[in-house]
């Protein structure tokens, strides 16, 4: 496969209850699958690019359902690497007006966290690629993935590929310092830096001024600052940030920014009636993968991301499941929602 | 049957995946049935009226679920003749905030649209009956339908029958120029006639100044100067346009202006969360017919007939379920959604 | 059990359609079971306090599976008298937008409507009770419940056990007059009375001046002025008022206020997207009687109150599954609905 | 309407879970709507006759859906008396293997239970009429019903109408001693009387032998003998006794025997693997009525009705929904169950 | 790819009743995705091999639907041309005991149907290839497309690939004249054919002698003289027969034949609790061509594709999604049943 | 709690696709809870028996939820420790005719396969207890385990309780060396041991003759051989085996034998039509223990743990949901499955 990109981390069975059923009311757990890097690579495979996804599984059947999942979408799962005991799984309630979603993890173990080095040949993996991605969940899955996403970076690096990193920081999964230890190694490798400005307190101590994310007012000077120290710290040309504005669980405003060669993009500022925000910032990585790998203007590649996540929060579980019509016309500025008959 | 009111056109199975899930995710279809004037007629037969629907539908036990369901509501089907071999369908994703709801129709072939000049006896027909309703619907099938459409326009106008249509267009059935040529040809039978600006604007080339029916801005002027147009052209008294605001797929703006012997009537505007949209438009031509059958003045009859597809854009599935009583409160002013015990 | 907390009233099984089905569109039903002072006891369970649920219901699976329900949640059912053939139940419909939720009783002729005094100990019933809590539904069952609950109050009085009261007047179950009599034998009793503005009207004829409950107007002076004339009337100490604004079926706000010792509370005012509101009012009293029963103060009480029944609001069916750390949450000012991971 | 059939009973609102849970395990029930005399309707308008179903519901749409499901399968509703406040209910949990099938009845207090002679008109009722039809359940279960059946009785018997019987003791609805005084009052009228070898003892004591029902044992003779005795008691010219062999809730075994003239036919015996058994003897008096109306001869008519019966077990539901077609397929051998494309 | 299998045809979309619902019940379909050629093409994606689908789906959502949940089971899509207007459907209605299944088809008008000659490229469709296989369902379909498979033979032959034909005459799509007029021209090219006593005598007038297959009596004789005279007909060196026995809709007996280079080999006859016996021809060819794509023995090649085939009657839905260890299993004789863990 | 029985082991999560659809079409999993040790202790609620379930489940709703089943049938849980991050699971999909039933196990790291010994105390569990009941697997799930039940065996001894263990012995475990060792330490504690012939033999090497149990054979003498052999060993007063024959995934047979002082007793052998077999085994158990605990004679005690067992393979999921009067009933003799009204 020529011109493919490369997406690498951890599937996990996402189990939920329907509609806004709490946990406690459950009978019945819709299954699909779901994991940082393997939203990004339906995303671009809806959009048309050819995407190879590589992690590991078990090899019964619900490790190979986790997989067929992303072969019915057009990915490429021939270098997924088939062992280990435990699928990792992931339980979310759908919260609504004042009540919060809930996700519970239940990783630990699985297969990817206990893969080894030499589960991935990088030299073959990365064969015909021109992009690499991943997130900063998969090195704090830990075992010997710090090391893992390091020669992944490494190989990637020698061979030209562009490589983006979504920090996306989950304390429940590494502390600050462990994240800052790891993450500090990585960064150096990354050409596209994707986060939010929590990330970037999280991880690297970087402030944002006085900006307050828990009322969703958007505070445009803090996030370009902090966008300039994380470039400038690890010499990134392309930072993006995701500016999430949560009114309640019903509706959340949704923008972001992109930072490029000094120069900083906003995009419109989208209000949205939620149908299912998770997986909301791996569509926005999806889209902005999308647009960057096709050269697009800056300006129209950050639009087209925050169009292409905008839409993810209408779609039911993490998959981005649009086509590249239906971004582009939302990006041209048709919300009107009417029929397309 | 005395006094009873006559729909005629197609009947299609209805396939929507269940909630918000995409064509792409979905394992199962509710399965309902419906169109344009099989609509109008279960909306009528709620309200108290007879009615009765003609259509074609094959033998077979889909054919006989279509009919079934008409008959759970009350519409009569004796004069539907049977027949041919499909019925016609059409799948609906329900679309929610900037995402917009999507059909396919997959209608080509169906009974009624290779149903013959024979297969209807208006004599049989329109005994008893005092009203007859089509769509454009109907004659844009194509086959001998503009004809059938024509045949029963004038059996219907010789026994002093109103009729009603809604004009309709779709774009996916025939061109401009066809729609054209075959409703000049019917709307001088007509005596209510229903649609919207973009229907007068496609098919009668009437523009309508520069009212943005995207952004549901209302022009008023713009809307009464095609209802005088239409009205005009072709000598109907009575013209109904309705207004529909598309805020989002989620929130919709609804109203209508009926125009009745050169005045003008404008219902209230309501601004609602929609539960299901498809068949909005034909609620509203069940509860003007209804509203014209009885007697309302113009101004009651528009209310009662925006109240009425008010409320039909809150239920799933096309058909109008809702009762005389509930219309009724809505547009006496009740729109307060308390509970009713 | 020591210091526990008895709740006395009707359990019924609450049959609805799925999502926004109409009765007249269901094949199926979803079941859960449900009662004033059962979906009290429930809110009081979760919360962690020590709740025995008095009833009677028939020794049939469907009067076990009521009570289960109830153990599930962590309540005591072991003073469930068993016995009569049926459990009541009702039907729910929920409305949308201008639409409004319907329910269709079916509880005459209940176990618990036909139980005799025999049927209830309250000497062992109180045995370690601390406070006790009932609805005005319970009496307006009918036959010998007046004298039921006239009894459960002299006994419970007797052993210096709080009472409660929500006043809960429903026209379906008996008149004004009828209401008016017995409760006004019950009401001095009560050292907590509940209500909202209609029911102090419809039962005690007291009125709050101007304010339009439809259109979800408070009139702050209005309110303090009937609960200060219920406070008096019965020499209650403690009277509390829910207020609702209905908006449409969608959005309704939601606040309470409460009058003790001849001060006002008021708490917040929440605009709240509904998902299911049927025990909303349940939910304030399970809420109030908590942290009364935890001697907050006036302000926190109520403020927990309705942050506790704000958040039913966006849960299914009658019960409201909440903890303590999300009420505590909402009612710090965390309404932002951020995923919980 | 000439020559139609009219059916007198209750008809209930069926709730069940679904597959084989238990009612402990249920979190939905199925809907649907049954009752002796309203499934003998809906197998006789499947077979094509006109027939009415005679009733009272209440006017709510719990009780509005009860009859359009009957209009839904072509039966006449026009007849059906509206009023009360219950409609009745009943659960079923499916058995399998060795564990039985249960029914709870919740059917006490219903509208047509508590209906009044001045509720029916029989000279409207059975204008145009050629044979009336009900169970032994519609007097069992009180109030006025005895007397109203008898009315109903007198009525057809002077307009020359066949009237057809199911005894149908329901031990949970009367005693056998009332049964038995009812019964014989009305069996003087009855021309086609249909039952059970159970039934005969329960209600007239008149008894078969040694035959061992639970066992499966058909005792021809004794049967025989049972249906000469009721022949002769209430000078019966038709009697037919349903043969079920109970080997487990999964298989039985089912055959007929019909007595005519003094002249016995038995049907063949049929080993089902079931689906559904309720209803399994109304579809079987389905069946019987269409083959007397239609003057089959009566080996020809006793196996019609067996093979209609032997189909509705394979059905969900109580209704037969089985055509004249398949039921003649089966009647003539083919039971096969190859894929009819 | 090397070494790969080519299969060719109709993909449909399946809608079916949820379990034993009958057509004029269901309010929703299971929907998935099915026909001759697709269900051969999972079967052998599942046992390991190299397999390409062609035909013809169009471009809308439902098109791709189909191609997707082929991609999900490992097929290879991209020789799928886009295009036309219908994906063709089919109902399936699930018998039980007496009661047969039922097909109602609704694949007229599809893509495929209406695909030309210029839509396929043989040349490049078959580079890699070893085996292609089409059923006598594809040439029924008309058009052009017995055109295009005498094409893809022709083109097969030349490259030295090895062709196996299901001959499955379906006489809804065309008489027995049209059939045995073009499979005439095919069946010189074919190496391996499969079928069944009723299509040999069907298209070809080749007949069995006197087995019933109504009965399910085996002929043994009279299968080995069919095949034999096939054999001979068209020197094909391979013959397969399915030998199914419909003891009723719930249990079938099942068993096949092999005839190669003029000796015979029966496999073991199983008898077969059925959960959805739709595909089951399928799953044998798709058995039989792993077995003989794999040269094994004959004996062992038959036993292995009627395990195969035995086992997909335990499965929802046309695909066998049973793997090689399930299979080689059932086929060493372990049929059981216990559960694996 | 007076006289109440302990049982102590894993609760998990179990996840099943609807009906017969396999892990690799599930787009949903039925959820319920279940476990050896907890089964039992459900079976033994339902019989009317006081009993406490000892365990350990995580704090967050999907632990809570495991323990809210146990508390809706009747178990007390007040003695389950709250701790830990997982709940152990399994997925269980339903085999039919020849197609096994398929179980993965994804248990590993679970709360209760890492509890410490400090976290039960059993003098506190035990006071009031007369019965302790544990399978094999609690101590096959490792860590400090094997040392809690030996000290929970211990402590019960001292007490004076019966304690009864179902060997369970499972390969996915532990080795046959494993477990030899440590249930040859435990042993010599039970009271009432309860395995098949497969455990005998797996874990102590016992050798039961040549009984074939794949195929169902029952051999008598051996099965008595080997339960003498294990009474001697380890001094066991009460021996157990239960006796399945697998005649397929859909029917098995099922029988027991209980031999006690020295002497032998079969229970009767049901043929079973299986709904679902899982917990079919501990259902035994359950059976058992309730009828030793109060003091069934020895054939009455093995018919009532066997008729128990035997329903319970009609019933969906592990817990045995049955009545004292149906297990009495089907013991006496009733098999007939006769719908219960």
């Amino acid at each position: 496969m020529e011109n493919k990109i490369v997406t690498f981390g951890e599937i996990m069975m996402r189990l939920n209850p329907q509609g806004y059923l709490r946990f406690l009311q459950a009978n019945n757990f819709e299954i699909s699958f779901a994991g940082g890097e393997a939203n990004v690579a339906v995303s671009l495979a809806n959009f048309g690019e050819k995407v190879s996804f590589v992690s590991k599984v078990p090899t019964h059947e619900i490790g190979q359902a986790s997989i067929n999942v992303l072969r019915n979408f057009g990915v490429d799962i021939s270098d997924v690497t088939r062992g280990g005991e435990r699928l990792g799984s992931y339980f979310v309630e759908k919260g609504a007006s004042q009540r919060a979603s809930k996700v519970i993890y239940d990783r630990k173990y699985s297969a990817i966290s206990l893969a080894k080095k030499e589960d991935f040949d990088w030299d073959k993996i990365f064969d015909g690629a021109s992009w690499f991605h991943f997130t900063g969940i998969t090195p704090a899955l830990g075992g010997e993935l710090p090391e893992i996403c390091l020669e992944a970076c490494k190989s990637a690096k020698e061979k030209g590929i562009t490589i983006s990193c979504d920090i996306n920081y989950r304390s429940k999964l590494w502390s600050r310092e462990e994240a800052n230890k790891v993450m500090s190694t990585l960064m150096p490798y990354v050409d596209v830096c994707i986060g939010n400005e929590a990330d970037a307190k999280d991880v690297f101590n970087l402030k944002a001024g006085d900006s307050n994310i828990e009322k969703g007012e958007l505070n445009k000077d803090g996030y370009i600052d902090v966008a300039k120290q994380l470039s400038e710290k690890f010499n990134i040309k392309t930072v993006a940030f995701t500016l999430r504005g949560s009114i309640s669980a019903s509706v959340n405003t949704w923008a972001a920014m992109l930072y490029v060669n000094k120069k900083v993009y906003f995009s419109p500022n989208y209000t949205i009636q939620i149908v299912d925000r998770v997986g909301g910032g791996d569509s926005f990585s999806g889209g902005l993968i999308y647009s960057l790998f096709n050269n697009y203007e800056p300006q129209k590649a950050i639009n087209f991301a925050v169009a292409a996540s905008c839409l993810k929060h209408t779609i039911e579980h993490d998959f981005n499941l649009v086509s590249l019509e239906e971004v582009n016309s939302l990006a041209a500025g048709n919300a009107s929602g009417r029929v397309v008959r």
